[in-house]
Parts: structure tokens; sequence; C-alpha cells
């Protein structure tokens, strides 16, 4: 069992580490669901608090984001709301915000790039969805499914052009410059994850390297545009890029873990998505690695020719956590959020400063 | 024969107007080409002028859009040079250079304006290709049919990325604040055609409305961008606006003929292509309204219901010519070029000018 050296250091030992054990219950469900909600069942942490110290000013950002999706052509607001009113946490314009008051911003011009984030995130969900195939988005059917492809891939195009129009008009070039780079990097992300989908030679790095442009990326952005429209010096505002950066690789991270952990419900998505789809996670990729020789048959066949069957799912969910491969990608999430809260040091203790603490709790924890 | 006194005034005689004769010979096709030949073949302008005169600045341009498609992700540049290298006469940005230049612009930002122009013009063309499921552009296999749907829905995002970049470095919030809220009118006229799009009670009205956003916009935004950039007053800059809003809708009025007039091999998509899709165009709108109930069962199978089967084309062009519904739209383009070139008027005569009156002539003679 010389793979299993390699998993990194366990922070829990909840998983059965030794293979035969895992053997033995392989092909009892319920027992690797209860091993796997035990491994995601971290501490918790929250998001309240900072929902609370940004309430006033997010209402502000709903509005703006209601009244900026509206047209005159009748399918632009339906659909954009149909995503919008799905809500989520906005998580993304909520960092926006707090990043701009915990250093020293006092005006509304973020407001406007918070909305101006959570529209370019909404964009690339509708042209993601498109681009996956997916059939669920919050909780709700995916907006292609209801008003087709064309439309998704329209309506994005029309959320991001609003977004510069917000931009525009705090006046902030430095602002528009972070969140332009930022919309190219994402872009180039997703399509390295699309043109690496069923690679089953993607390495960790790679896939790191991927997750940074098509996630975390918009996190860094949205955070250091807060902080840039609020006049924060230069060692400020690449804090709060770092915050945003390696919080949202514990966020994919995490994300990517549920997918294997996770039930529909909580998720907002389909457990398994990601499998189904042939995408190459860090729990797959670990898995695929550590599983060797023996396994590789049915990545080949499951993800290289995405041949699958009903049970394969639960086959796959089997080898990703007998191999320790979904606890691995939590220990680098929790790395990743631990980096992200000490990007805070250098900024005075507060309520707010607290309250993106307690985000990279919430980050890694989030219930399966 | 009450609706041929519908028709606009005819500038040319040359198709036959007498349905009778019309019906002799509608089952002749080389006839009706010939016909659809003669409508076309309007005195002809030429781009030749202004390409010589902004030769050097599209030197620029060129360099500029070849440069900032570069992306360490091979799909990307792989994908968007397909478009680019197939080039097409690069209208809009020399547009934004020539109004530039005729405006009194001497540095260099109307170069990175008319790349980001070009860029959010391709970037269109990608998602359009992918919406309509368009076989050629530009007179090759349309790119998602190589890389597929997904890889061009993210690289037409990646090149929008990429346009606001390069408008951010101009320091011209005036001029992305133009293009930003072109970029989102463009998708409300997309959404909208998308929705009227086999909608047999579309009428010239509302057509005009969608072509004046889907198409006209950007020609109007990339003249009056370049104007803003050399510091025009703000007559000037509403005059080039003005002109390029007419010369749009000069072209796209033009193309809509050439569907029903051209050869694909001229064409650089193929002739029928707005037909087989169910678009309703104007040489459609009117020859359905004009052909009346006689033949109404035809275009609700055809277009309502897109039942098609091979020799309907030939019989919708022969409708289509016989009822002046070629020729109307023709002359309509006629007018609006000329709405084009008056509103040049108030700039002194030079060579820019004249080059730029020449262009209203070319948008409505390219040859069939």
């Amino acid at each position: 069992m010389a793979f299993l050296c390699l998993t990194l250091t366990y922070r829990t030992t909840i998983v059965p580490t030794d293979l035969q054990c895992v053997a033995k219950v392989a092909h009892r469900e319920s027992a690797i669901l209860d091993a796997v909600k035990q491994v995601i069942a971290r501490p918790t942490g929250s998001v309240d608090d900072l929902v609370r110290l940004a309430q006033a000013d997010m209402a502000g950002v709903d509005a703006l984001i209601v009244a900026r999706m509206q047209s005159p052509v009748p399918t632009i607001p339906a659909l954009a709301d149909h995503l919008v009113a799905a809500g989520g946490k906005r998580l993304r314009p909520l960092l926006t915000v707090a990043a701009n008051r915990m250093a020293g911003g006092r005006d509304d011009h973020c407001l406007k790039l918070a909305a101006a984030v959570e529209f370019i995130h909404t964009a690339t969900l509708l042209h993601d969805d498109v681009v996956d195939g997916s059939q669920l988005r919050r909780g709700k059917v995916a907006a292609h499914l209801i008003w087709g492809g064309a439309s998704s891939v329209l309506v994005g195009d029309f959320l991001f052009a609003r977004a510069f129009e917000l931009m525009v008009e705090t006046g902030s070039l430095r602002a528009l410059d972070i969140l332009a780079k930022a919309s190219g990097v994402i872009a180039e992300g997703e399509v390295m994850q699309l043109t690496r989908s069923h690679d089953l030679n993607l390495d960790q790095a790679t896939y790191i390297e991927i997750i940074r442009a098509k996630t975390a990326e918009l996190f860094a952005a949205a955070a250091e545009a807060g902080a840039v429209a609020a006049g924060a010096s230069d060692r400020h505002v690449a804090a709060l890029r770092e915050y945003g950066l390696c919080l949202g690789l514990a966020f994919q991270l995490t994300d990517d873990a549920l997918d294997y952990g996770g039930v529909t419900e909580t998720l907002g998505k389909n457990a398994g998505d990601d499998f189904r789809e042939g995408k190459m996670t860090l729990p797959l990729i670990l898995a695929a690695a550590r599983s060797g020789a023996r396994e590789a048959p049915f990545w080949e066949r499951v993800i290289g020719r995405l041949e699958q069957g009903e049970s394969d799912f639960r086959r796959a969910r089997e080898i990703v956590v007998g191999a320790g491969a979904l606890e691995a990608t939590l220990n680098l999430a929790f790395d990743y959020a631990e980096q992200a809260r000490l990007a805070l040091q250098m900024f005075p203790d507060n309520d707010w400063r607290r309250a993106l603490e307690e985000l990279t709790s919430f980050a890694v924890s989030r219930a399966a």
C-alpha cells in the first residue's frame, strides 16, 4: 500500500486508511457515506457575522443588481432574475464591500464595484452551465434548460457589459483594470479546464493553476478592487488580494470534495456532477494517482472514455475515500484557508477582520 | 396586384414588377439569378481609399490584435487566429481610426480603441455562430465546428475581457463608457432577434430596432469612440456617431438582401443561411407581408415551423424578388447610406471625409 504514504499528513484519522478495511465496507454505501460525512464535518465557521456587518451595504448592492439587470427585452431580466433571485451567498460582492470597509472606504463606489463583481460571476455561471451542460444551479433548474443555451450565452454577455458600465461609473481605472484582467484570466482558466477535462494525466500543480484562474482570481480581484476603491496602501491592497486568492482556492477545493462527499439537497447542484462530466478535480486526480494500475482501466473507462454505468459514481467515491483523496483535498483547502487568515494579520483587530477570518473557516466547513 | 403599390419608390426598375412576368420565369432559376444580380449591381463604391489612408495606423491595430489575443492556453490564440487571420475588412476598427484622424486625433490611443472594437466584434461573431449554428464565417468553417461551441463561448469571453483591458490602457473613461454601453445594446439586440426568430408577425419597425442594436450600434460606437479619443467637439462626436449608425444599418440591410441574392463564394457565408435558420430579415418580412394570404401557408411552413425542403429557398427567393422585397430592402439601405454621407457635411472637405463618403457607397454596392 505504498501509495498511502504519499497522502498528505492527515489532521483527522476518521477515514479508514487501511485498504483492507475499506474493501470490507466497499459495497455498503451507508458506511462510505458515514465516512464521508465525518471527513467533511470540520469545526464550523460561519458567514453570519460578515453578512450582519455588511447588511446595509449589501442591500445597496442588491438594489443595484436588480436595477441594472433590467432591459426592455423581457428575456433578459427574466433569465437574469432566475439566477439572481436564487441568491447564493453573494460571497464575491461581500468580499468587495468587506475589503473596502476594512481598508477604510467610506463612499458608495464599492457598492457599484460589488454589483459589477456579481454580474461578472453570474455571466460566468451562465456560460459555464452551457459549456458543461449542467442541470442544476443554486438548487434550481439551470437557465439554459429553460431559455435555451443561446439565450444563456447572450444574457451572460449582457451582464458582462453591464458590469463594465457600473465600473466606469466609479471612475476608477485601476479597479476597471483589475476586473478586466480578472475576466480574461477566468476565461483562460475555463478553457484550460475544458481542454484537460477527460485528461487522466492532469497533475495537481496544473489543476491548482486551473482553479486559481477560473475561481480564485475573481475572489482575489473582488477583494483587491474593494481595497483599491478605499484608497488603501499597496501593502494592504496586496494583502487583500492574497486573502481573496487563498479563500477562493479553499472554496473551490472544498466544492470539489463535496462533489464526492455531499448530498444533492445541500449542494444546490447534483452530487457527482463533476464525475459525470469527466471533470478532473483534485479528489479524482489524487485517487487515480494513488489507486495505481489496478484501477487504471476503471478510470480510463469512466473518465477517459466517459462510459459510465449506474454504480460507477459509487465505486469512484469508494476509491476516492479509501485512497484518502477526499481528505487530502480538504486538507489542502484547510491550508489555503489558513493562508488567507494569515494575510489579514497586518490589519487592526476589529469586527471586519474577525468576520473575514471567520469566513476562512466557513469556506472549508460547509456541511455535507 | 395591390400590394405592389406598397413597395417603396424604386430607383431602378430592373426587376420585373409585373407578377405575371415573374410567374413566367418563376421556375427558371437562371432568370431569377440574373434579375437578382441586376438589382444588386448598384454604382460601385470602394473601401480602397480609406484602407490606403489608414494603412500605417491599421498596421498598428493589426499588431495590437495579434499581440493581445495571445495566451499561455494554446486553444485561445489558435481559435482567435482562425477568425482574425480570415480577416474581413476590419471595417469597425477602420471606422475608429478614420473618425479619430478626421477629427484631428494625433496620438496612438485610437489604435487601442480600434483593436478593442475588433475584439468586441470578434467575440460577438464567435457567440453568434454558436447561437445560430452557422456553418461558415468569413469563408471558413465556423470555429465552433472545429473547437466546439464551449471553446467558442469561452474564447469570446476572453476577447471581450481583453477589449476592456485595451480600453483601460487608453485612460479614456468616456470611450470605455461608450463601448461598454454598446456591448450591452448588442447583446439586447441579439436576444431580441433570437426571441423573434420564427415570428412571421415581426414588422419592419421592430426589425430596424433589432439591427440598430445588434449591428449598427457597434459601428456607431466605433466611430464615436474614435472621435472622443481625438477630443472632438460634442457636435462632431454626435455627427460621427450618426454616420456610424446609418452606415451600420446600410451594411446590415445590404447583407440581408445578399442572403437572398448573393452566391456563397463572394458572401463568405452560405447564401440562404438566414432563410434556413428561419431568421426574419427585411426581405422576408416584406415578402411575407406583400405576398398575402396566397403564400401564407408556405411562409408558415418554412419559417413558422421551419419545415423546409430542397427547393424551398429557390421558391422563397422567387417570391422575395417578385414582390420587390429585395429591391425595397436595398433601397432602404441606400437611404441610410445617404444619411450617413450627409452626417459628414460639417467636416472640412479632405481625404478622410471623401474616403468615408465613398465607404457609404461601398456599403450598398457589394457585388453579388
